[in-house]
This record gives structure tokens, C-alpha cells and sequence, in this order.
């Protein structure tokens, strides 16, 4: 019984099983929800003015390194979709996931998978409105994030000359960890720090900096998320901005101190991890400096890493040389 | 060259390609967008009191038949997760689609398959607003549409007794398509009907009749698509309306007649084409007689194959004997 297979289970079974867990736990989380799950699509009462959605697939091969449970399966598949809509200062409100899964998964481990999905609906206080489940030889998780923002919405397109560049949170442990839990058998233990490790497998959102950023939209010039790693997201932020320019002063950097042993044991230079890995669930943002002051320096929720100016270059401060910074990152079916 | 691989292109070359498209095909077909692909969301103005939004799954092995060619693949994936916009009595407005694509896809297939999909979008008049370009073994396409509804929209609950039952165009063609191309080396040439075989792989929507339907909310007490088959539509509707009875006529159920030889030519009773099978992309209707005979029925779009009654059962008259209808149809990830 314990290892019933889902096939004996099929979609119907599955999608009811998923709802019940749902029910119990995400009960009204959304009240604009009029329906989701119980006929041909959901339907949403609109109380804002805009509409944010986006887009994010996941595939066990490239996305779910070898160990990550299904319960962390279920929540990666949230935090990245949600992550998104975090980075057009939005409020998340709701998801929809589609699954492609294999014959072969058990009952118990389709059940993880929905637990992951539904505590980080949860934790990030949106509810799942729905998905579709096929079969496929691996597993395969399709995200849609839906957000609501007003006049509090950020594109990327609207930075100055004089801007803070910030971030939230700490840079390159999810490059750390890929190294720990794969590219060396002799790591020590000491390096083998769960909170790094989590931020691969199990990563979260700045929920709280999010908040805050929400109720002081106007502080904010621009707003990004860095899965793609902080040189190829600030080539994003400056093909957007005609003539301005990003300096980022590389001591200002914040990591945890584990990810710099575990770059000097692992012989690379510590910038691979802060500036070319990705997958850092955190913000990259540009404030209005006299506004930041003002209003946000206090709170110490954000990270300062450097100024905008009017070069139309990105340049990096690293031990008082300027360097013009490679935008470079990972990029998906790009053989090389 | 011809042959390239998008694997020589890589994710960023193969969306700028996709976009390049998209402006020229569907540049400001829904105003309401005000950003998409050119940030982290898209970003939709409301001008509605709801928002409709549906997703869908397909995976080459599971609902590409052979012989579908790459064109055909990206028009399907936009009008299965359409279909689910109508059948709310809802506009569609827009689609975000991910993709898992292998690695040996050449440059040409590619083109194809977007070529597919923008077609389609213009066809259905929405755009492409957001998406995920992923490598996997075989092709996953997965799919968000999103509409708008103002009271107009319906839910599938509202079905009252003495209700017309109704469907669009005909039923039973993809069924007969499948077994036209696949099941039957020994097909005659004069039952490869073009227009049959194009429900199956290059369906499309009913939308004249959605128009309609929109046109005249107060007509339709329900509606939903037939993708699962007549009969378990049927099913569906049953269940969420506590003691309404569903009566259908055999002898109203619309086909082309050659999906009837077809159905004899394999020995097979033409009713598991029309009604259990599914993949027809065409609404079934329940609609107020009275009001169906003022506004609607010299408009000739729809057939009426049944009415509502209070027996709280799925019957079927068939050569004047009343049966109860089995309520099955396709199942996924059910081994039987």
C-alpha cells in the first residue's frame, strides 16, 4: 500500500487528493478567487489595476540536482514563479502548475511533491488555482504566477543617473552549494552548512523586503530578481537604460562567510559565486539615494553594492582597480 | 545551415527569433498589455470585473499523434488552452507557453513551431505575452491562457430543469481521425477526409459561436468543452448540479458522415466516437429554451441534442430505449 504507484491512482484521483490538501491549508488565502479547480478555468475578481503574471518551467535533469526531495521539488517550482512577480513589485496572489510525471513515482512521493507546492503557497500567501497532471519519463513542473500590483508596479526600464544599487540577502551560496553537495568528495564537513545548502535545494523570497519595498514604491528607479547571477542581471537592467551606467564596488558584496572558504577550497576566485552562478533568490534593486536615506537606511533589510551613473557601462570596483564587468551567467540549450 | 540545431542558438537567440515573429504578426492585438518578455512578468491593465485563466500540458509521446508536424504541435497547445477561455463564456485575450525542447530541434523545426503558435494567436485574437525555453528529451509544451469576463461569465453550476442541451459543429471527427491514420493500414483512400483528419491535428475553435454566446449571456445557464468526450462532459455538469437530469437523443448527435463509415469500417459502434472519445474542440451548451428560441435558433450555429430534466440521471434515447450513459471517456495516468 505504502508504495502504491500514482498510475494506479490516475489524473482524477491525483487532482482530488491535491485538493483536499489544498483546501485544508489554503482555505480563502485568495479572496478574489471565485473559482479555481472546479470547472474549465479559474476566475479571478480583479481589485487592482494591473495584472502580473509570468512563466517558469522546471525539468528534473537540468533543474533538480540529484537529492533534492520531491518536497522541495514542489516548493522550488513556487519560489521561482513567485519570484518573478517579487520583481515587478508586485503582490503574488495565486499560481497554476502543470506537472508532467512519471509512471514509476509513488503515491507517497506525488503527496511530497503537493506538500512542497502547497507550504510555500503558505509561506508566500497565495493560493494554487490550477494545473494539469500528464505523464511524462521525468518530472517536469510548469509554473504561472499571477500578481497584483497599482501604481507601485516596477519595469526595469525607469533608472537614473545616481542611483543606489542594492541587493536583499546574501549572494553565492546557491554556487557554494552546487559545489558542496556535487563537484567535490573530499569537502570537509565544517563547510557543509544547511543554511547554504537550503538555498539551493530549498530556497525562499525576501517576502519581507518585498513588503517594504511595496509600501515605498517610490523609492524604487528598479527591481529585478538574480536567478540569472548579478553581471548577467545587471546586463539585463542596463540594455534597458540608454547611457546609464552600474558600478558595483566588489568589498560591498554580501555572502556568507562559509561560501568564501568553500570558493578557496574548491580553488576558484569568490566573484564565480557572488557574480556569474544565478539562482540567488534575492532582489536587485536601484533606489533614489535621498529617498533611501530617508526611509530605508534604518531598516537594514538591503545591501548597498554600488551607484548608477552616466558611463553606459557596468564596472567593477575590486581592490581600488576598475574593471568593465563580463555579463555572463548560464543560459539554457546553449551548447558550449 | 538549413540544419542548424537550436542548440548552436541557444535561449536567448531562439526568444529574440520568437519575438522578432510575434511583432510583426500580432503587434498590439490586446491594448491591454503593457509589457511582456521586456521584464521579469507581463503586465496586463485590468479592464474587466474578472480575470480567466486556464493552463494545459502536452507531451509529444502522449498527444502528438505521428505525423503532426512541428506547425501543427505549436497551433495545438495555444487552442486546447483557449478552448478552456471560451467554455467560460469568457474573451481570450492572451497566453504565455513554456517549452521543453530537445536539443537535436533544428533551427527549421523551431521556426515552425512558433510559426504554429502565432497563427494561431492571431487567429484566436490574442497575444503571446510570456514563456520559458527549457531543454528536455522530448517536446513539452505548456500552456496559460488568460481572458477577461465581465457578468457574462459562466460558471457550470447554474444549470437549472428544462434546460436545451446543445452542442457546437459535430462530434465523433478526432476519434475517427485517430483511426483513420493509425489504426487501419487497410483504409480506404475515400475516408482520408482532410477535414476529419484536421480536427484531430490541427483543430480548431468555435468561434463565431462564442461570440454568439457572449452576445447573449442571459441564453446560457451552462457551458464547458468537449475535450474529454460528450459523455463525460456530461458527467462533469452532472455533478455539480445536484438533482438536474441530463437527457440526450441519439438520433441529434451531429457528425460528417464519413466519420459513420469510418466507425463501420472498423467495426466499431459509432456512438464510442461521439461520445466517449473527446478531443472535440467544441462547446456543449446548456441554454433557457424559451430565450434559445427567441434569439438563437434561426441562427442555425447550434445543434440541439438534448434537454434537462429533473431525473437527477445521464440518459440516452437511442432507437426509441432510454439508457443510462456511462460516464467515461480518456483518463490520464490511469493503467487500464
Amino acid at each position: 500500500m505504502k508504495n502504491m504507484l500514482i498510475s494506479e491512482l490516475g489524473e482524477n484521483e491525483l487532482i482530488r487528493i491535491l485538493l483536499e490538501k489544498r483546501d485544508k491549508l489554503l482555505d480563502n488565502v485568495d479572496t478574489t478567487v471565485k473559482n479555481s479547480y472546479h470547472d474549465d478555468a479559474a476566475l479571478i475578481e480583479n481589485n487592482s489595476r494591473y495584472t502580473v503574471v509570468s512563466t517558469d518551467m522546471l525539468i528534473q535533469h537540468s533543474h533538480f540536482p540529484d537529492g533534492m526531495s520531491h518536497y522541495q521539488m514542489g516548493a522550488k517550482i513556487v519560489t521561482v514563479n513567485v519570484s518573478d512577480i517579487l520583481a515587478m513589485n508586485a503582490t503574488p496572489c495565486s499560481i497554476l502548475i502543470s506537472m508532467g510525471l512519471p509512471l514509476e513515482m509513488t503515491k507517497r512521493e506525488y503527496e511530497e511533491l503537493t506538500d512542497g507546492i502547497l507550504a510555500k503557497c503558505k509561506e508566500y500567501g497565495i493560493t494554487l488555482i490550477g494545473g494539469d497532471i500528464n505523464e511524462n519519463t521525468e518530472i517536469v513542473l510548469c509554473g504561472t504566477s499571477i500578481g497584483k500590483a497599482d501604481d507601485t508596479v516596477k519595469l526595469q526600464c525607469n533608472i537614473g543617473y545616481g542611483d543606489l544599487i542594492a541587493v536583499t540577502g546574501e549572494l553565492g551560496s546557491p554556487a557554494a552549494a552546487l559545489d558542496i553537495l556535487y563537484n567535490n568528495d573530499n569537502i570537509p564537513e565544517k563547510y557543509c552548512d544547511k543554511e547554504i545548502i537550503d538555498t539551493l535545494l530549498h530556497p525562499s523570497l525576501p517576502l519581507k523586503e518585498s513588503e517594504i519595498l511595496r509600501n515605498h514604491p517610490d523609492i524604487v528607479t528598479g527591481i529585478t530578481d538574480i536567478t540569472d547571477g548579478l553581471a548577467m542581471e545587471l546586463g539585463h537592467l542596463h540594455e534597458k537604460n540608454n547611457g546609464v551606467g552600474f558600478e558595483i564596488y566588489y568589498d560591498k558584496l554580501p555572502f556568507n562567510n562559509t561560501v568564501k572558504d568553500v570558493a578557496a577550497f574548491n580553488n576558484k576566485d569568490l566573484s564565480e559565486y557572488l557574480l556569474h552562478f544565478g539562482e540567488d533568490f534575492e532582489l536587485l534593486l536601484t533606489l533614489k539615494a535621498e529617498k533611501y536615506h530617508e526611509y530605508l537606511e534604518d531598516l537594514d533589510y538591503f545591501h548597498i553594492i554600488g551607484k548608477t551613473n552616466d558611463s553606459d557601462k557596468i564596472t567593477l570596483i575590486r581592490d581600488g582597480n576598475e574593471y568593465e564587468l563580463s555579463v555572463r551567467g548560464y543560459e539554457h540549450l546553449k551548447d558550449d
